[in-house]
């Protein structure tokens, strides 16, 4: 990974937060979007980049985010809707170069797949290494995982 | 898969009503467990398994899901806890062969697997793919999806 790149995370949840700690760690630019103030608890004590309390459906705050600097932005809300809204803004309005959202509903990947927006699907992928380890009947981590299901 | 299992699957949320559906297609038996009666609104209209309205951390209901006879049990509930008691119940009560659990939390995913639980943490999988995705600038689907990061 290049160290230096501008991230934008919108979402400070589990997710979120593990990629903040990570992508800050390994050098780069980070800041973190979220509503609710609290879940910047979760960022480590020596997370180095920047924490914005605001909803990243308002173009003031992917603004504030300073969002067309942006080398890439990942949307990881909790909220499908959010996550689409948020990742087609920042292509479409402010031709941010990498854009990915969760998604977790997996009828509505092959939507966004068609909006040019990158997906990542946990239920999916779930699904597919529980089928695998229930079919091979072996746990998951033992080579059940190579390729999410596509409900 | 051999299609002739007694599948146990524990929430019928998007993850656990996708199995539910998908293990039932392929002819095995199946029960379905869930508090809130409203998520069996998922099953689709040709599962042949049946549905139990009920909290999975009561042996009673366990009981009525005919548990003894189960090959696999799968926990899949969106509370961590819920799906470690329920799993801990199948695996050293009622002996079940094989026993899957959902985590959320990838710290505590290392203590599921020293008490013996197999468990698919989609965080740990979903950050891992997302920064692999962010490392090659490519999308998600591209080749970039292998193993997931264990926090």
């Amino acid at each position: 990974m290049k160290n230096n790149r501008y991230i934008i995370i919108v979402g400070c949840g589990r997710l979120g937060s593990y990629l903040a700690n990570y992508v800050s760690r390994a050098g780069n630019s980070v800041v973190v979007i979220d509503k609710n103030e609290s879940t910047f608890n979760d960022l480590s004590s020596d997370f180095s980049g920047f924490r914005i309390d605001g909803d990243a459906t308002h173009m003031a705050v992917l603004k504030a985010a300073k969002i067309k600097d942006a080398d890439v932005l990942i949307a990881t809300t909790h909220e499908d809707n959010v996550n689409l809204m948020v990742a087609q803004v920042a292509r479409k309005v402010f031709k941010v170069p990498q854009v990915l959202a969760r998604v977790f509903d997996p009828k509505r990947e092959e939507v966004y797949t068609q909006l040019g927006i990158d997906t990542i699907c946990p239920t999916s992928i779930a699904a597919g290494m529980f089928l695998r380890a229930v079919s091979h009947g072996v746990a998951p981590g033992d080579g059940a995982q190579d390729e999410g299901a596509r409900p």
